[in-house]
């Protein structure tokens, strides 16, 4: 159905689009093709994702394969040719996971598979124990009767929606973000939610969650989704269930890690960059492959195959950010950090949603600025990337503060999400988990995209 | 490939089965056309399953879940109204998991997903380290010059292949028989080996270990394959890979568990008996749902169903087997206690491969006993089985001794096997991976099978 309402938004956008054949020349769209052939047939980012993935592995912000991360991409920018490559620093909330395990305790003793949600508290050394009650949605705990969860173990038992745009996250997530809190404000002692997730397998979901100055802290924990319908099973047959969850973590204060940035510069205009990227930190669990090792790598190698074919008119500048995962710090100190000169900013695209293949392109950007949009989408078509006309992409996480303040022209790549929140922010984030045959494919989408925003006649504007 | 060659099996089965209409009359041919569509919509079998796996969970043999597990097989045999219901005590070496855990240590710290093979010691208290060696296969450990492994840790990669009957496990398995011992004899401190599993997923696969007096015993842990990859790559990009695992488990000697046994009594001849099961307990990482809850649930509900139509000839045992994972505890103890008169078996299946659909129905039986086997295949055929005609079932793992003994007919009831290996001793053999329509499908194949050995006109014979 999506895909159909797709189509029609293509067709109504290239009937419009004829009007801007002067934006490149026949040498320009010679060099767009073997620049998108290069980039089919490149194995950089693969390489690049293995290395990443395998000889650093996790990268919570703050540890020391974090560090590691950071040397990681700065020797790589290096050795693949980078004009400039420099590292910024970024603050963040340093916090450390040391310990999660739970058990139902009655009616029989039986293993949970648990994660602690970022930035939860410890339990008690010896861990909490207490009976859970189960919520189906967020809204139901809070219209709970106060205190009428006094020694108890809240359990929102959510299930997050499939959708090819990763939509079911949103509504799913706020029982992450404010179901510690909640729980409190009712005397729970603990709180336990069903993993964001759409995993058919037991692996726990973790993710940033937050605590209210003025409520009690309580510790906070996803479980995996085979283990939340054991638990609503339990209930549903009648059983009183009592469990008892051990986390020990540890808030270390402020961390400082780094943004690391390497530029292939423009020959005309050099101050002009096209800015796209991902985050190089992880969650601990898995090897942050999906998440977002893949972004990062296809727009390292990216850059490298557009300087493989000429340096463009404007710089394309690939961002790797810094603790994305714990709130965006790494995106808000680039944001503060040049604040001054986000004009320069011609064009600016994330990836940050695994690495299934991108089917559809969107911009958001000046309404004079949409011939090139469509000149470019056209070159994208042959990757078997629709074009969407609505012009209201969101682009990436690390985006949102450009976008908020309207300093940039966002683009988003849309990847088919349908599978990604079967690994996301879980153990199970792994290398293994990659199409090499599709990195290839979002490898040359970003590679086109950036090199015509960067090489064009006229320059992106923002709205 | 193979369903061709199964379909020409079934041709020539059928060709010379027309000789035996007399082991049926026309009543008995509504009674089996009755049961199976009984069966077919029955919903007992998946609320057993769900009963057994929820309620109870994990039932590794000595456990308290265990005991559980008897007592709410007693109770579920009483309320299905089987005519007699006893337990039979078996003994096997009592083994516990208390903790596992390992990560790499070089070049960068990352978590491995690792499970202790049964029956291995424990580490010491803080854990052991050590550089691993990879070895393809138990071949090339077997070939490693002796002390070449002293202070080292082993590690055997071998990949099991996917297969429907199975195939890939018996080859495999062969590194977790053995490789502890001959890790031990060329000098390694521990011994880690690829998961024999098919899983995509990181879960470690256990299952039962063997040492040898004469070896000094290691421990021993099984990787998940995600992770069995990310060790082989680390070394194929030429790192020196260390590693720390720490496993604490406890010997705790001789334990004692219960076959537990349902009977509908046979109105002709109730000392002859068709046996069907599958085995009660199960490891102690998942909740047994395919491996062997779906055994148990489909055979008790297959005698009960057979009852609501009537009590056929012949009895119908319906024999939970205990211990099986340990090392077919209950199956020996069984045989031992009814050695005197195992020629009361007229035919024998044991359910112990999964729940996906019955595919396949093969015997092992004495010649003349062909032209009613043939029958029972045509009744069986509506349900989508087909005959194989080769007559050299092996029955599942607790009906080795009797096969062995030659001392009962036996059968086989094949099942899809190609999803089994991704579950199978993990912690992710969870109830949500049992389909209740194949579950149906299965029952409905057991209480065919069952009425008609039990009810025919003449009594099967063993070879």
């Amino acid at each position: 159905m999506k895909r159909f309402i797709l189509s029609s938004i293509v067709a109504i956008g290239f009937a419009c689009a004829s009007s801007s054949a002067t934006e490149f020349n026949d040498t320009q769209y010679q060099q767009i093709d073997t620049l998108r052939k290069n980039a089919q047939h490149s194995e950089l980012s693969w390489q690049l994702l293995t290395s990443l993935t395998t000889e650093v592995g996790p990268r919570l912000p703050g540890t020391k394969n974090d560090q590691l991360a950071v040397e990681w991409a700065q020797a790589q920018f290096h050795q693949l040719g980078y004009d400039k490559v420099w590292i910024e620093p970024a603050t963040f909330p340093n916090w450390r996971r040391y310990h999660e395990s739970a058990h139902i305790m009655t009616p029989s003793h039986q293993p949970l598979h648990i994660t602690a949600l970022g930035n939860s508290i410890s339990t008690p050394k010896d861990g909490l124990s207490g009976e859970i009650v189960l919520f189906e949605t967020l809204d139901e705990l809070i219209a709970a009767p106060t205190n009428s969860l006094e020694g108890k173990i809240a359990f929102i038992n959510y299930r997050m929606n499939r959708d090819i745009d990763g939509n079911g996250y949103g509504p799913a997530v706020q029982a992450r973000n404010k179901g510690a809190v909640e729980a409190a404000k009712k005397g729970a002692r603990g709180y336990l939610m069903r993993s964001v997730s759409t995993s058919l397998h037991r692996f726990a979901h973790t993710g940033g969650s937050h605590y209210d100055s003025e409520v009690t802290k309580i510790p906070t924990a996803a479980v995996a989704n085979p283990d939340a319908d054991q638990l609503a099973r339990l209930i549903s047959l009648g059983h009183q269930v009592s469990i008892k969850m051990n986390i020990q973590t540890e808030d270390l204060g402020e961390g400082t890690s780094y943004n690391v940035i390497g530029e292939i510069t423009g020959t005309e205009h050099p101050e002009q960059y096209v800015l796209i990227g991902g985050h190089l930190d992880s969650w601990d669990l898995g090897t942050g492959a999906l998440d977002d090792g893949a972004g990062v790598a296809l727009t390292m190698a990216a850059g490298k195959l557009i300087k493989d074919i000429k340096r463009p008119k404007r710089s394309v500048r690939v961002v790797l950010f810094a603790a994305e995962e714990l709130g965006l710090w790494g995106s808000k100190a680039y944001f503060s950090a040049h604040k001054a000169h986000l004009k320069n900013i011609v064009a600016a695209a994330e990836s940050d949603f695994g690495a299934d293949v991108v089917y559809a392109f969107e911009s958001n950007v000046h309404a004079n600025s949409l011939p090139l949009v469509r000149e470019i989408a056209k070159q994208l078509a042959p990757l078997g990337i629709e074009y969407i006309g609505r012009n209201q992409a969101h682009g990436g996480p690390d985006l949102i503060p450009f976008k908020q303040a309207g300093s940039a022209p966002i683009f988003a790549l849309h990847q088919n999400g349908l599978d990604y929140f079967d690994y996301h922010h879980t153990a199970d984030d792994t290398l293994d988990k990659v199409d090499p045959n599709k990195l290839k494919q979002n490898t040359a989408a970003y590679a086109v995209f950036a090199f015509m925003a960067a090489d064009a006649a006229s320059t992106i504007k923002a709205k």
